[in-house]
């Protein structure tokens, strides 16, 4: 049986935070969030009772929320709230990793107010390596989008983009990688980040704005690459430039690096970088 | 103080109705509705105790649904649901015009088990006219978007376009209008569709499908208002359209028709066809 979920709901004006019991709902009818998907998250990697890359989240989860006009995000109120409950999960769960996911929602209608709260769910076995299908969004962002548009918000509306890993799944694949018209510039995966190795220890990922979402991730690896005597750089990525790659991965905060071993009908062999790769990232992320 | 809401808890492969405590919440942590946006949904007005365009809003429903690959919609269950709680409601608060939410999510991910319920809440006063500001919708959706995009599904992925009407009414508007490029080609309002009444009884609606949601309410009325003598047609409509019209409309299943009398800069004034118009939207959705 999977260890029962952490839940501390968070007063979103900087008041106080209560834990919840996971067996009970604590999201009402008229909330925002699910009726209209009008919330913002993070989502952070929990191990050995510490927060992986914590500054890189708040700051994400604070542009997302000014970028939707939700309330200011009280970034002590959340950090100190996770650092309790990393610090209480690996109390009762020790050595197993978990996620934190934070949610600040609009709030309910009825009340006008924001909801906030933050679970720790345990990370199940990662996978090392991905199938992964190609595909447009099926939508373009303007070259000149509206001055309301928050695109580079970290919203839960990932209704299309599931629809889309459903898809390849029943294709025989394991995830998508978005590309912005059919085999061409590289955009990011379903809910990652795309890192090409090449030879001479370079690491590439997409130039970032647009309709990708900066991923704190990334950012993490690139300074500790950069330090490492890696030569990190955001780049114009095409469909050619993976097939041509050392090898190519997909990074996320909880799922890590996981390399691509199939890209549409291409078998991408491993690289000769993979192992000091995965030692990179383990340190970076550990 | 509002009515206090009626919430009926359905099962969603065709079993029991619940009646649920609006003051208790019932939506869990896990729910793919308040992680991922992963759900659709129908709103429907009720009136004098009957449900409005009901076979319209369940076909649409099943349509989102089937498209999200949802579990398959038990039409009668909800048609079921509805009746019963449209009746109550009008026991409750006679002669108060409701509004009857539907939610199909995903479900929990700890089950694996769709949640579904519905919602009754009161309508407020509706306005009759309205100030909108046209903006695009900062992406197109591709000529040819690729098989697993949910183009027409009604999702509750709504962040976005909440934002572009937030923005409008920071600007002083009431809503927006979406349009393909700025002043381009119209699409639709953020929650109706549009409608241009035109000398000698004539209306328009824009083409459905790639960007636009099939509407109901626009269906239901074009069926009536044709057997009325109008005459009815889906057209591309250019936004100088708009500004030629005898008046233009945005039409929602709970708000009705609404007369749009500015657009950005631009009045609209009062058609010679509106009473005939108004007459005819209270007629076929009363």
């Amino acid at each position: 049986m999977a260890p029962t979920p952490i839940i501390s709901i968070i007063e979103p004006f900087g008041g106080s935070v209560r834990s919840h019991n996971a067996s009970l709902p604590h999201v009402y009818f008229d909330d925002r969030a699910v009726t209209r998907g009008d919330a913002v998250v993070e989502t952070l990697l929990l191990r050995a009772g510490t927060v992986v890359n914590i500054e890189r989240h708040v700051d994400r989860f604070v542009a997302s929320a000014a970028q939707l006009g939700l309330p200011e995000v009280h970034a002590h109120q959340w950090v100190a709230a996770t650092v309790e409950a990393a610090g209480e999960w690996e109390r009762r769960h020790e050595g197993v990793e978990a996620r934190c996911t934070w949610t600040l929602s609009r709030g309910r209608e009825s009340t006008g107010l924001a909801t906030a709260w933050l679970v720790v769910t345990a990370v199940g076995q990662r996978p090392r390596e991905v199938k992964v299908m190609s595909t447009t969004r099926g939508y373009r962002v303007e070259d000149t989008p509206p001055a309301w548009l928050p695109a580079g918000a970290k919203t839960i509306n990932y209704a299309a983009t599931l629809a889309a890993v459903r898809y390849a799944q029943q294709q025989g694949f394991d995830d998508v990688l978005f590309c912005d018209t059919p085999r061409g510039r590289v955009l990011e995966g379903s809910t990652s980040s795309v890192i090409v190795v090449k030879e001479g220890r370079k690491l590439r990922t997409p130039v970032r704005g647009g309709d990708i979402v900066p991923s704190t991730t990334q950012a993490a690896l690139f300074d500790a690459a950069q330090q490492a005597g890696w030569r990190c750089k955001e780049k114009r990525l095409s469909y050619n430039d993976l097939l041509e790659a050392d090898s190519v991965w997909l990074l996320s905060s909880t799922r890590l690096a996981v390399r691509i071993r199939r890209l549409d009908d291409h078998k991408l062999p491993a690289g000769r970088l993979d192992d000091e790769f995965r030692q990179l990232v383990e340190t970076t992320l550990g």
